[in-house]
């Protein structure tokens, strides 16, 4: 099976565009420890989401446990359900190759985001892997993307912002059909820009919820033509919904609100 | 202290710009386990260097244990000799704090790589370590890096290549005077360029050894009007000088020749 069948069939099987952030913040969340927090978060969601995407900068900050937690976490998704190592990697070819080793075979993720500032062969062994999802970053969900993804570039004689100029190189490394692209919430046009541009494909979608996007927008402007092509992420609106003891219920209750009312502008 | 006067004061002393790259690649070393061989080449190298450079990569090739010897290893160094995270990370303000606190806080280093696709905030929670050194990918060493570092960007009135727009933009953050740059020394025409411009940065420079640099260009592009200025850093050519018994030996060797050739470029 590969990362985008999963998702297909994970996203019509569940009727879900919805992917649930599992960022453990261990300020924000209820004191029963990340693994224990990341299974309760997972049970109360795997029949409303279309995939799950794991932040590695809060296992890192967990030190040699928050890897192993990254791992038993992976263990605890029900494995029809793909999952997103959203390392945000990328290095020269060599050393890429580890962190593609690292991620794929050793923790056995089926999709990364990856960061294309270092060109193709730091991506290479992500982009060679058929059966996983890369995503890489286009136009990021942040104030300071503007900071260079708009800066003007020349394209083979065309004028463009640099988001764009990784949209176009990505289409075209994308031989395997294995490549998305990361578009934030927050940047509306330039989600309807890459979409009007690459019809086909896949949009993993940060920024609603926490950074304020508003989801209509982003849901009408970056849907398929098929109702489809994206991954709405939503990470602490789920996650802390509550910080009670009833914290996975409310997650639950979250997500549902968050799955169907992305539904309610798919135009299905 | 902090890195940038712990570098200087390690540099002086060891009459060295050389960084040995701590990035144990298990098919290529001797079978005695990543921790007793990282050991091995820090006694060996120890009065040689100005600093070590650990690469994530490698060890997050190794899982929860390969965290764990990064950990490790670090505390192998000596203390007053500064070590740097080479783990290229970058994300969104939020994330970016719980990556800062995992190689600052939880790991220890005093100095990290950082990639700034994603703009100002997603770097803010390392330029604002004061103690820290960061530094920003500019122009890497591979051969993918002219794909989009070398694109020409419209940025303030002034076309240059997009390197050159994140050296201007990081020189402008560099507030506290903690901020470096990566240059590939297989770009020497763009160390020069660099070097003109910024007369003061510190530049990380990998790319000879393995990747096949010119070592004196490489150093005489770039070193400043002290002779210093500049971290040249070696990993495979220091590493696996010799895949034998006398692996450590050679190591030395081969970081002190390395040594002594770039001092006969600084000019002293």
């Amino acid at each position: 099976m590969s990362f985008f069948s999963d998702l297909e069939n994970t996203s019509i099987r569940n009727n879900s565009l919805l992917c649930v952030g599992l960022d453990p913040d261990i300020a924000q969340m209820p004191d029963i420890g990340i693994l224990n927090f990341n299974k309760a978060i997972i049970e109360a969601t795997s029949d409303l989401v279309c995939c799950y995407k794991l932040n590695f900068a809060f296992y890192e900050a967990a030190g040699a446990e928050g890897w192993q937690i990254l791992h038993d976490t992976l263990r605890e998704i029900p494995g029809d359900i793909p999952a997103i190592a959203d390392a945000k990697r990328a290095d020269i070819g060599n050393t890429a190759k580890a962190y593609a080793r690292a991620i794929f075979d050793g923790l056995g993720f089926s999709a990364a985001t990856v960061n294309p500032y270092l060109g193709y062969d730091s991506l290479e062994p992500f982009i060679n892997s058929p059966a996983r999802g890369i995503f890489v970053l286009c136009r990021t969900s942040n104030p300071g993307s503007a900071d260079f993804q708009e800066l003007q570039v020349q394209f083979e004689c065309e004028l463009m912002p640099l988001y764009q100029a990784v949209a176009a190189k990505t289409s075209r490394w994308n031989r395997l059909g294995n490549l998305g692209l990361v578009v934030g919430a927050t940047y509306p046009d330039e989600l309807k820009t890459i979409r009007r541009r690459y019809p086909d494909v896949t949009l993993l979608i940060p920024g609603v919820g926490a950074q304020g996007a508003d989801l209509e927008k982003a849901v009408r402007g970056s849907i398929n033509d098929k109702g489809a092509g994206i991954i709405i992420n939503a990470s602490r609106q789920v996650l802390y919904a509550s910080v009670g003891q009833d914290f996975a219920q409310a997650a639950r209750q979250s997500a549902m609100k968050l799955r169907d009312e992305i539904n309610r502008y798919r135009n299905l």
